[in-house]
């Protein structure tokens, strides 16, 4: 049906309101998902749909066999980064946990996940027919995932139900209060069952240096938007050999009819995945990534230093594991909530104010508990951060430590 | 692992080799994907990850209820221009298919589907670990899919499996010949059985004007990096209120020990589907497709008019149902066939000769059975495109009729 320009005006000269040059962003998700230089010019010059597949290779049709643009040598050096044998970009990290979950399950079968796992972990089983089993977290206010626990459920998944389960799922580190688990006790655990280890890497892989081998993953899956310099959707499925054989089994569907086979085609993956624009964007900032990983140290410096500061702040601190181990960082403060409670703008006073002095990314709304990461922020644009909670808090009479 | 930069140096100053601006590209499946000079703007500023995420509504945390960017308009008018209820972007034309497929059906079900269906449908089928049937087609030369034949075919699930199909699928145009299918009369038949008719319109969606209530469609599926001049990977899912209700249904999962519930998601999208840039670019594009489909027939008359040049080369004739309804097309060339055989670059000259003459797309290698699109492409390039064939053609002494 034909829609009035009236109607199509607004998708006319889209703008973001909070670009990086303007706005210091701390949104929890964001940080790790801002673009290198590089992956902005290779977005426009693969922007087009199919940009990707001029030299689709006529024998093995492909995306990962593709090799110019060099997309069939980024997975194999994607697996290597990651210490694992095989990877695929796929369309997003939730995508690859349901791909995992299909494939090494059935339906009815259980997943045993961390309680402070992302909802998309808890849907991704949803649609893989597949219930979850929660492993335990220790509560207010440090939240640490009881990981000794994962024997006891996995036991419990046995007794119920007659059968171990099909996967171990742990979140490296959790989406609430960033806090980073030991994932080797988890996959001690899930080996000792022979049950496979899948590390959601989501907030650790791209922005921390992560060795699968080492931690005993047999599946690692990522976010290209969130933590690879990547544009949206991107997400990151590497396995070992053991897991590529199971996961990414070719088609045996036959035609009917016709006989018709596509024993070339990974069917879990629906054949080729994220191509174009995307891949191209996280292909393109991959060296800036296999270079970053190696400043985390000062990362987990910085993200340290702003809690210590907005600990000044009369009844702030922070919840989940002390010191961080990670960038995101979740902060409960009775101060500025009783602020709130007195402001005309309520809740929103605390975003008004920061936007105020162009920092933005802190959910409007929110005093008492209310999350930011600072990856790849300048250790000056984080004394900016500091300074404006301060001067804030300050202003409506919280005092402040020394 | 550390990567040296031997290694990745590959990925530093990624470049394409076939643009827009310097190229003709015929290519079948990139003439409806070329972004518009405001999808390229758009592209640039949501190129980051989570760029359309800095409004998520907090307490509606969907990519389809954020309005700045206008996506939750977008998802209304992108239901209207189709002539459906209800829209969703999605990761790819695939996706929506297997979502789709897994929605309405269980493990074993049946799958109705035409004989010359992508590959892409029979792996959806697979996924969703159920079975598919094919409706013949007439074969060469016109390889015309038997619309008939589906009500045999849903007789014959009946029989063979005592329930009816969980859906019934026409590809609306095919990715081999290019023909245009009569949507209405499957779906009568699909609805005397009351038998969901899922429409898969990744080739004519967002190029030539669709009603779903017109054709009768109760799912529309579509591609927006293949017709909808968006960036990868970008799929439309469109469905009638009844079926959004079955497909879209929301997560019910619980958590057994926290209790926690994702009522606001719809699992079978995983919650939030394609965001950021390839998002931003369908939207950006949006009025001009509204606006580019009117023109359809003129699109279909620069292909019936390049097939009459292209069969004025010696032993050349299109393949499929004639005239052409849809700018892809499938030629068959014995003359150029025989020039490759006793051609020192065998089957590759055509290609290296097209491309001498700025023009690609067309698969290396292939002279017998080739594929073409004129989609978008002006006349001028397109008389262009014929000049070419038949330089080429008298270049190598094979006859031109008048």
């Amino acid at each position: 049906m034909k829609l009035s320009e009236e109607r199509l005006k607004k998708y006319r000269n889209l703008r973001r309101d909070f670009k990086e040059d303007r706005y210091i962003n701390l949104n929890p998700i964001q940080r790790g998902g801002v673009l290198t230089a590089e992956a902005r010019e290779a977005l426009a010059e693969f922007g087009d749909g199919y940009s990707t597949c001029d030299w689709c290779p006529a024998k093995t049709p492909r995306l990962d066999k593709v090799t110019r643009p060099p997309i069939a040598d980024f997975v194999e050096d994607l697996a290597e980064f990651l210490g694992m044998d095989v990877a695929r970009v796929v369309t997003r990290c939730r995508e690859a946990q349901f791909i995992a979950f299909r494939m090494l399950g059935r339906p009815g079968d259980v997943v045993v996940i961390d309680s402070l796992a992302h909802y998309s972990t808890y849907v991704a089983a949803e649609l893989a027919m597949m219930k979850i089993k929660e492993v335990p977290n220790s509560g207010y206010p440090e939240f640490r995932v009881d990981l000794d626990a994962y024997a006891a459920k996995i036991e419990e998944v046995k007794r119920e139900t007659g059968k171990l389960p099909a996967v171990v799922v742990l979140t490296h580190v959790d989406y609430l209060y960033g806090n980073l688990n030991d994932a080797r006790r988890v996959a001690e655990i899930a080996h000792e069952y022979e049950v496979p280890f899948l590390l959601n890497a989501a907030y650790t892989a791209g922005v921390m240096p992560i060795d699968g081998r080492e931690l005993g993953a047999d599946i690692i899956t990522g976010s290209g938007h969130k933590s690879w310099a990547a544009s949206a959707s991107t997400g990151v499925l590497a396995l070992t050999k053991e897991m590529a054989k199971r996961v990414l089994a070719p088609s045996q569907i036959v035609g009917d009819l016709t006989g018709r086979k596509f024993s070339i085609k990974e069917y879990a993956l629906l054949g080729c995945t994220v191509m174009g624009g995307p891949l191209i964007s996280m292909m393109a900032s991959f060296p800036h990534v296999v270079e970053r990983v190696e400043r985390w140290p000062e990362e987990v410096e910085n993200a340290r230093w702003l809690v210590e500061q907005l600990e000044r702040i009369e009844g702030t601190r922070q919840l989940g594991v002390r010191p961080k181990d990670h960038t995101l960082i979740h902060m409960e403060s009775e101060g500025l909530y009783e602020v709130s409670r007195h402001h005309k703008r309520r809740g929103f006073f605390l975003y008004e104010e920061l936007r105020d002095r162009g920092i933005v990314g802190i959910q409007p709304g929110l005093t008492k508990h209310f999350k930011l990461n600072t990856y790849g922020l300048s250790r000056e644009r984080i004394e900016k951060v500091a300074e404006a909670f301060l001067e804030i808090a300050e202003k409506y009479g919280l005092s402040i430590s020394k």
